[in-house]
């Protein structure tokens, strides 16, 4: 067969293939995803389960006029090399190269950037909204899967759309029954139950035999669903929501895909289609672990993933699973809480060995941080573990639910600073801004492993909230302690004596700090907290220094330099400062230590900065 | 009769009356509701919807071992007045009195503080589940209302409460059909079909014949009652998340209350019991208008609310609301969003003259940010109106969907600073230093009436988004114009010259600091956008004066003072910095003016503060 995926530079010429030829390019399509991600890293496992929605999609409206929103967006690789970017795939997710994820800036078939979730149907409402207001026909479709449809965004969404009965919004629910970590919560339950037996068989059978009709039949054909529904499931969910439910349908099956697809182009007001896809679908490999190849590195699809030769270096959320194990065995009131994190935020273990007092509570930040400022209240002590860009979304519960009631809760932040391939939205960079201003948090910034297990302790002794701060992967490679040894809360220590300039360092640029010290002869500070601040050791050494430096993997705006700043001016103490850390400006994706060295935090950059400003030693 | 209230001193005492004497209890409480609002200020109508229901838990329920956490809040002075606070209540929301939430430190029974909505479940879930833990046999109980049902967060503890079949979970849906706002959405639609005719009607027979019976009838009572639910409404949504609905009943009909949740507390796993009341119950002016009587000043309850004979100072509020009608009528592209605030916001008139760009999305602030820069997407220019503090609940959509996106969203923040009555809860005190960290935003304050109407146009001209952000009530009186003419984007103005002391003031804080400088003979600077920092002006001042002092209503740590001192900093100019502005603590309730002298931010705490710090004139 000739190939046909070389001739579809957009779109439009997708449109012009007869519909028997898709599922040759669907086919071609995936290869293309595994050829591609086998050789750069990326998502897999869920590329693989949207080919055959993504063509459809594309086939059946008409984009980019008509708007298609990917929610989170790591789905949206054969959407890329649908959409005129099949020659840049090998570029994905490196320095300069595409995103892994849709965005506005990368072509006009992104027509929204997503990368947390569940962010899609309130976007393609606002899109919907605006073309009626302006007089225009075209659709948004949002398409989320069923792990984004447990954060309460989306049922905000759902909620409001309802209600504009000539909307021209679909969104589709992409039910993989499987987000990272397995699903959870009683919507799960509900969308198994939705699926099980009888009612997808039914469905499947109304969808083969009516839905295909066509357009006049098709008022007849939903009265005879509707009625095939009303047997099995009297109402669902959506249906109570505002929206016209169809489904489930085979998501891998384009016969069934597009002529549904088509149908619902001719409703007005707002369509729910429930799609049932496998992640994976179409490589043996990843069907069989899906978790395993939700986002690999780099090999070679004839073999499959294989174990490293060399063990990998321990990550900071390896000692931070570790250290959630070891204190979870000494004391037993803590409690585990995850938002659908388990494996990235490396609680595997303590779910396996400490099942009743671990809580994933499904993606659903907001909820995560008042369910455990509850479980505070009555005595427990609660570990919520979250990445630094997606306590962005708990906000107002951190600052309400735990800090004015003066909670003890730990928030392990993982992620913070720049975290590489995942870019801008992923990058943990406004933590220490936005934490430090909230009265009663405290904020620690380990600058080692070692480090990070001992100020976990630390934290978790405290009778107030306290947020620990590490970067994604692994640091210098300090060997943590095998005991619960905590470090002096917000005390912190002088690691190189030198003489005029000294580098008050946060967390883990501490190393390329004492490596631009050595040429300096400057002293280097380990701060080791930006709340509350080491004042007694910063007074002192800002009066036996010159020049103060301060460096931080976080934005300086607002920052820990920020506070030095603030607290060297309260106490009258007049010192050049140079904040060192993120610019204003939001970085993209590409390999994090090159990301450092161009924001001049490599241990060159640090020693480049200073003598600028203040002169060589 | 004699009175009853007198002799309750906590609910223990309560539990002692007989059931027949609770109508007579509840009667007083409302009295004593309703006698002391009218003397203090607060709010009236939800409370005096929630004297049965409050009558009925503490009655069945051993509080305060069994925990009930009131979302939101606004509904606890009966609470209050049967929990020991009977003779506090004349202190209610003044300087030193209780607050008008639940506070934990206030009261053993204040289980949970709560003050922004849907946060009930996820706490009680935790205090359900740590209990569970520990092996206490206790209740936790949250009482929701209607409208903070149509927050995402509620849906996301639902989800999570809906697998734990052994919780002690009680949710109370207090459906009263009127949030602050008519109640908008889907879900309301929903509640309203539940509530209508023949369901209601049955489920009413119902309660009144069979839930009353004694508890070895109950599973009996159950399963008609299942099936009386079935023949109506087969499935109900809540039932779909996991809980065992039960209802509606009669929120104000002890007799049917009572049995209810005597019945309830023998079940175990997750009850949802759905309970009509009315807003205002009891006080025939508050029935009759229930928005008037949301949280009215004093008044004779004799008489009811009069217009004041002098009309009220215009508020900032006010010309929000007039700018937002003056630019939509020139701008055919402008939109207005709100998050259930339409009389909070100033945009009652903007609804009536331009409905079809009016968009209320319920209390929903995570899609409201995101929907709006869906909007933003197709060309549309919306207009978030969005209380500061409430802006802490879309602060993730903020940064990913407008920040990184860089679209033309503005944000009109209103209360920004402290609020008064309303507490720490409601302080806008952060947003000046959690947004200016983030790229491509920027943020104006300004300092009067006619400076706000102007600096929402500059904002509005701007293509990226802009915050503006200003304090609840009026300020100093100055007449907008009635032109849509901005203020140059990022730029302040001088406005005294003086010497050796330079003070800039960031909003309206700018006339007690030109109250200041009289006697110290400063300079003022009112720099009006805490970000972009006007630099020019900035440095020319900075070098031509001594000290500098910044002023602002917002959290010091990280605020404008902050971006005033990292700015000198970065252009190598070492000034002292005194940074005036709110310290590192949360401010209670209490008079506005009272709190800000507290805080030293009057004319007089501004000069004092300068004088300590540099000496007189």
């Amino acid at each position: 067969m000739v190939p046909l995926l070389p001739t579809i530079n957009d779109p439009a010429d997708l449109r012009k293939l007869d519909r028997p030829q898709l599922k040759q390019l669907a086919d071609e399509v995936r290869a293309c995803v595994l050829d591609n991600v086998s050789r750069t890293g990326g998502h897999l496992s869920s590329n693989l389960g949207t080919v055959e929605l993504t063509v459809a999609l594309h086939y059946v409206f008409n984009t980019p006029e008509d708007r298609i929103v990917w929610d989170v967006g790591h789905q949206t690789y054969p959407h890329k090399i649908l959409t005129g970017r099949r020659e840049r795939m090998p570029t994905l997710r490196q320095l300069g190269g595409i995103s892994g994820f849709p965005q506005r800036t990368e072509s006009a078939y992104d027509t929204f950037g997503t990368a947390h979730s569940s962010t899609s149907i309130s976007a393609a409402l606002g899109m919907a909204l605006a073309a009626q207001q302006k007089g225009e026909e075209r659709h948004a479709i949002a398409v989320i899967g069923d792990g984004a449809m447990t954060a309460g965004m989306a049922f905000e969404a759902l909620n409001n759309a309802g209600v504009h009965d000539d909307a021209r919004l679909l969104v589709v629910l992409n039910d993989n029954d499987m987000s990272i970590s397995p699903p959870v919560g009683a919507l799960n339950r509900y969308l198994a139950q939705l699926m099980s037996g009888q009612f997808y068989a039914a469905a499947k059978h109304v969808g083969k035999s009516v839905l295909k009709a066509a357009p006049p039949l098709f008022e007849l054909a939903k009265r005879f669903e509707q009625q095939a529904k009303g047997m099995v499931v009297p109402a669902t969910l959506f249906e109570k929501f505002g929206f016209n439910y169809i489904g489930p349908i085979d998501g891998h099956d384009l016969e069934s895909l597009i002529p549904t697809l088509e149908n619902i182009k001719q409703l007005k007001g707002p369509q729910f289609l429930h799609v049932v896809t496998k992640k994976g679908q179409g490589y043996k490999l990843a069907e069989a672990d899906p978790v395993a190849y939700h986002g690999p590195g780099k090999f070679d699809p004839s073999v499959g993933l294989v174990k490293p030769a060399t063990a990998p270096k321990r990550s900071f959320t390896q000692v931070f699973g570790q250290w959630l194990c070891d204190m979870a065995a000494q004391d037993g009131r803590l409690v585990g809480v995850t938002p659908a994190m388990r494996e990235g935020s490396g609680m595997v273990e303590f779910h396996q060995r400490f099942p009743d007092r671990y809580h994933d509570v499904g993606i659903a930040e907001q909820h995560a941080v008042t369910f455990a400022a509850g479980l505070a209240c009555e005595g427990l002590k609660p570990v919520v573990a979250i990445y630094s860009t997606f306590l962005q979304r708990a906000y107002d519960q951190l600052i309400h639910d735990v800090a004015i009631q003066n909670l003890p809760v730990v928030f392990a932040l993982d992620r913070a600073g720049l975290v590489g391939a995942d870019g801008a939205t992923h990058a943990g960079a406004y933590d220490i801004a936005y934490l430090r201003c909230i009265p009663n948090m405290a904020l620690a910034c380990p600058a080692d492993e070692a480090e990070c297990r001992q100020l976990l302790t630390t934290a978790y002794e405290q009778n107030h909230p306290v947020a620990v701060r590490y970067p994604r992967g692994a640091g210098v490679g300090t060997e943590p302690a095998l005991t619960l040894q905590g470090l002096p809360y917000g005390k912190g220590e002088l690691r190189r004596q030198g003489r005029r300039i000294a580098i008050l360092a946060f967390g883990t640029l501490l190393y390329p700090a004492l490596q631009a010290a050595e040429g300096l002869d400057a002293t280097v500070v380990n701060m080791r907290w930006a709340k509350p601040l080491d004042l007694a050791l910063l007074l002192e050494v800002a009066q036996s220094h010159d020049c103060i430096v301060t460096v931080e993997e976080g934005a300086v705006m607002g920052g820990a330099g920020s506070a030095v700043a603030e607290a060297l001016q309260q106490a009258q103490l007049l010192r050049p400062v140079l904040q060192l850390g993120l610019p204003d400006r939001f970085i993209e994706h590409g390999d994090p230590a090159k990301l450092l060295a161009a924001a001049g935090l490599d241990a060159q950059g640090i020693a480049q900065s200073i003598t600028q400003r203040f002169g060589a030693a």
